[in-house]
């Protein structure tokens, strides 16, 4: 892990590019901590982490002020990274199917979703392994937001992330509902109602799938990217009451 | 209304008993205030007042640090009102059904339900004629909790209530949905996702009929009366945002 560039933002918080290996990540960390913090890994959709910079910034901020890290990693053939074509062409499949206004089938959503979740999850497990090296950065983790599936894989195969804020607003292969059988950790799950780009029967489905004796689902209005201010209010409460 | 006893709560909180005609009621106010508070009526099931006063006393300290006066009444036909015989049956009726295992039907939802529903909502209203006279009562008022179906009612013929934080915990007759679709305030919908005695898709089902622009669902763990702390600190985050 190479820290590339650094600044000083408002609220005592330091900000850190870094790369690992060839993938580019971003550290944030209240600078006035006096031991090692907590860590939330910032999960984002595959926009690229410069398009997503402004709204992980404001999470990152908000976390600092709680007075916990955050870091996040660019995915796998988005931003920066070389393009993933064979993931382009499906992904362009997808687009084309839902411009049609024709069903999604559950072949295109394991092409679209898998080999991404395969492949980004082991990539947020070797950042985690080096920002918990840091010794500003201790424990616990928790993971928050982004493609739903990286999350609920992350929740299954990583111990060190004791708790998730799940964002459900993405397509889930019918694998990840047996993978969710066996998340057990706190989580708190948002959903945008009238999502239309989303299927909300299926984003119930894997909410009641969870394994996890404590999970909370909050429902707002206000489409897809209309997340209110109040939900990250209530997230923010959550990794407060897990991670402290 | 006349006030039959008070007391001194810790927090600053004064408790009167009151009575309006033959309706026994309980009023928090937070004695510190300088100028009249807002209101939350504190609605909550027909298990009569004093079964329910814990849990009451705990929601009104809460409102009362936030600086909300909250106040509640007995509903008809429980605790020290006169019984309501007819209702009773219906009652019995159900119970009998649920301890069966057999389906509930729409009919003894409407019996068990609409009666009351017709004859509490008034008197609600009519207590908030009397509380709103108070010189240390003002506005705006939030309704919270109780019997769902109370909830909705009032959202749609009382304009005085600005928000309402509803417990989607109590069966609901079909005609409540035609109800929920011309509702507008801004709602806060707490459903308990394992709650055996409820069914969740009429939950799910009302949440969506309800015409707010503003809505949120929040679902947890932890069965009927097994409602989170942290569900608490939403709703009184909801109220802070809608009544100040």
């Amino acid at each position: 892990m190479q820290f590339t560039s650094e600044q000083r933002l408002d609220d005592d918080v330091l900000e850190r590019k870094f790369t690992l290996g060839d993938i580019p990540g971003i550290l944030w960390t209240p600078e006035s901590a006096s031991e090692p913090v907590p860590l939330i890994l910032l999960g984002h959709p595959t926009l690229g982490l410069s398009k997503m910079y402004p709204r992980l910034v404001a999470r990152a901020l908000r976390s600092a002020a709680e007075g916990f890290a955050t870091a996040t990693i660019e995915l796998p053939g988005s931003g920066d990274r070389p393009r993933w074509d064979a993931l382009d062409r499906v992904r362009a499949d997808l687009r084309r199917t839902i411009q049609a206004g024709e069903p999604v089938s559950d072949e295109i959503i394991d092409a679209v979703v898998l080999p991404l979740v395969d492949k980004a999850v082991p990539e947020w497990q070797a950042a985690l392994d080096a920002l918990l090296a840091l010794p500003e950065v201790g424990g616990p983790v928790g993971y928050s937001g982004g493609v739903i599936s990286i999350g609920v894989r992350l929740a299954v195969v990583e111990p060190r992330i004791v708790a998730a804020g799940l964002f459900a607003g993405s397509f889930v292969p019918r694998v990840m509902f047996e993978e969710a059988r066996r998340v057990t950790i706190p989580l708190h799950v948002l959903l945008q109602w009238d999502d239309e780009g989303n299927d909300r029967q299926a984003a119930l489905d894997l909410f009641d799938a969870f394994g996890s004796k404590e999970k909370t689902l909050l429902a707002n209005m206000g489409g897809h990217t209309g997340v209110p201010q109040s939900a990250g209010e209530d997230a923010a409460g959550f990794f407060a009451r897990h991670l402290r």
